[in-house]
């Protein structure tokens, strides 16, 4: 028989890298809820009705489709089978398909339970989706979302309070290095304005959007391709070419878009934001309105952010916006607008091991190993045992008989910090021999000091 | 366009829902840590190879698969596509499935890993599973398995720290009534040879294992059908039928298995698990030697458990046993034995719901909301709101300018306990209005004086 595999693009996430990743998780889990976000899950698998039509062509050739149960052919013609080409096959013999993102399945959950939900509604989502991208480095099949949204209100709180929550997100897990994007429609639809791209919006954003990645001589090259005028590239440039504070790039825009209305209103709500975020006795520290960020466009309509750590490999962890129709895509006529954001955990579990953040007691792990010398002391040391998980210590002891030795080993390799030894003496004294593994230092200490210790 | 729904036998979790399951979840994480175990996550989907023949032909039939990315039909040949049935296609057109239990995948993790894992190995993994089951009561096709298995070990202290772990998840979860029913593969073997069943084992397991849901009349119909005689039955019964403590059970079966070796082993090794018990400072309170607990017999090898929560409608929440070999199924030479069990979360909750048992402050939800008269409220509210996330408590502010019975009445939807309420009197003076929703009364507090009554 062949050793088993792995589906490609998949992961084994073993004890080490979980205590990681469950660092990550309960630290945005637990900034969700702070700032009163409420937990959502919804099924793996949903109606590819539900899915389809949703992330664009290139998306739904992504999806996963579930194989109907049973006799999937039953309702399948015979000619049909041999005459069909594979996609429109799948239809017939697929109703289900795995969940490709968290914000479908959101709008979904909200247009089914719209009567009960108390607006505004505040919830987060942490759980897998699948996509079939042909796998890469930073790139799986399956991998966690971590998103928040707010629908149901314009406030720009709820823009400030994303900026917030990223930064405590970062705090907690020490990353310093970050920077947090935003920038707005209505300010790139003001550039267009600027510069005469009417029409030509789309190839205009696709293109400063790479700016970072291929320069201004790239992007110039795409947009003289696309018609664009050297004298409007000029405009362009001048304004995306010098770094400024974010107030003086916002002055200089105010000037600019006086004919723009929807320049204005980006540059006003913009500002609001920073203004919002000074009342909360914040500031704009790591925070960079950049007029070049632009994301993916056809969905959002006010703020869009993006967030960098600097100075790592795959530094994008972190992106969202605000829409203006969260139910649209189902025929939902009563507008709903929101804003949400979400965080990618294996990209920031990545930088966080590049950048060595992760704490060492990360490790999920026993906190004591009992080890023993003959079964007197065994079965004494499942009282301590007792005593120590009474006390909410993680401990175990080694469950054979066998050598110290054999028993030390194990420790170390489980990366277990402390033991207990054993022996007659011990079990007669109950003064008993505690071990820092990481010292290589040992003391005599009765259950009550090793527990005052420990706790 | 059609209001969107969800596939079959799946389900959403709102908040409400969300809160009391992370409570479920978050209890049993936190026991199977205290007692030494370590988290494992695998992928939701494994190579079919990797998933079929594991859970006999009707398991197979249960497996969801999924459709090959890309043109799936490319390397199926267009006689073969009408000339197979459905079965023989799906593996032609599907390599993927999903996880159907944890189980398998934990097996295929421990082969693919085996020299990197320091053994025993104690992990734990809380994870869904799919079932192309018919959707019924209580039966649904995701739902979670909380599995904790320690393999590399024939050590007795893992079944004792099973009925240990079990004992306290519920004492955690406040549930009290309660039987963890234990019996031993030996003592069944014991049992076939004393009525001399032998060769006739599985039926007669089979038809025991039922004892409790069709009674004694019924097990007797089923197996004299299967050439039982009535002496053996009687012989069988007179052991069946008494209620006994565990400790005249087993003193009365001592004295039948004499000539069964199995059998013999079987009470040894469950002496030795009472023995232990005590060891640990416990006992075998709600525990229950059930010889005619079979389980599914295929797997196991020593001790079998089941768990049962008394006077509610679906009982049965978790069962588990010991086995010899894990990864024989992949063809591994060298046995590896253990001991597992695994809790299902959805029955325990429908158990708690049905005996009013979940924690009132498991909604969660912000602990605050801050309501305000008008913009300077409003704003003086984002530093009140700062601080006190600052110091761990979950709050919001409503963001809208609106009403404040419309602000109030989005508290009590969400079941927020407390709320400030802002004006200009409280801005002047830092004497904020605090009210407590659920007594109706309220008071002027501090900003640090709420502080310290939260925490």
């Amino acid at each position: 028989m062949e050793k088993p595999t792995l589906p490609k693009g998949t992961r084994d996430f073993g004890p080490a890298v979980m205590a990681k990743r469950q660092f990550i998780f309960d630290t945005i889990r637990k900034v969700f809820q702070t700032y009163g976000f409420m937990p959502l899950e919804t099924p793996s698998m949903e109606n590819l009705s539900t899915l389809t039509g949703k992330y664009g062509e290139e998306g739904d050739q992504l999806l996963f489709k579930i194989l109907n149960s049973g006799d999937f052919l039953k309702d399948v013609p015979k000619d049909k089978l041999t005459s069909t080409n594979a996609k429109q096959l799948s239809f017939q013999i697929c109703e289900k398909g795995l969940r490709y993102d968290l914000t479908v399945p959101f709008a979904r959950y909200v247009v089914m339970n719209r009567h009960e939900i108390a607006f505004p509604f505040k919830r987060y989502q942490i759980q897998p989706v699948w996509r079939g991208d042909r796998p890469a480095k930073a790139r799986y099949r399956e991998f966690y979302q971590c998103d928040a949204d707010v629908v149901g209100t314009d406030s720009l709180i709820c823009e400030a309070e994303i900026i917030l929550m990223i930064k405590d997100v970062f705090q907690r897990l020490a990353i310093t290095d970050y920077t947090i994007k935003i920038n707005h429609r209505g300010v790139l639809a003001g550039l267009a304005e600027l510069i005469e791209a009417q029409g030509k919006e789309t190839s205009l954003f696709v293109a400063i959007d790479k700016l970072d990645k291929i320069g201004e001589e790239g992007v110039r090259k795409e947009l003289v391709e696309k018609g664009f005028s050297n004298s409007s590239l000029d405009k362009l440039f001048a304004i995306l070419n010098v770094k400024r504070s974010n107030a003086s790039q916002s002055a200089l825009l105010t000037t600019k878009f006086e004919s723009s209305d929807a320049g204005k209103k980006g540059l006003m709500d913009l500002k609001e934001v920073f203004i919002l975020l000074e009342s909360y006795g914040s500031d704009d520290t790591n925070v960079e309105f950049d007029v070049a960020l632009a994301r993916g466009l056809s969905y959002y309509t006010g703020c869009i952010f993006e967030v960098k750590i600097n100075n790592v490999s795959i530094g994008s962890v972190s992106g969202g916006g605000r829409y203006d129709n969260l139910t649209q895509a189902f025929g939902d006529k009563e507008k709903l607008s929101g804003v949400g954001f979400s965080f990618g955990v294996d990209r920031i579990f990545d930088a966080m091991e590049e950048l060595n953040l992760f704490p060492k007691n990360a490790q999920v792990s026993s906190k004591i190993l009992i080890c023993h010398f003959d079964d007197e002391s065994f079965r004494y040391g499942l009282g301590i045992l007792n005593q120590l998980r009474g006390a909410g210590i993680a401990c175990e002891i080694y469950p054979d008989h066998t050598k110290l030795k054999k028993q030390l080993d194990y420790a170390n390799k489980k990366m277990v910090p402390f033991t207990l030894v054993l022996g007659s003496d011990e079990v007669k004294s109950g003064q008993l021999t505690f071990k820092d593994m990481n010292k290589g230092e040992q003391e005599k200490l009765t259950i009550d000091q090793i527990i005052e210790k420990l706790n």
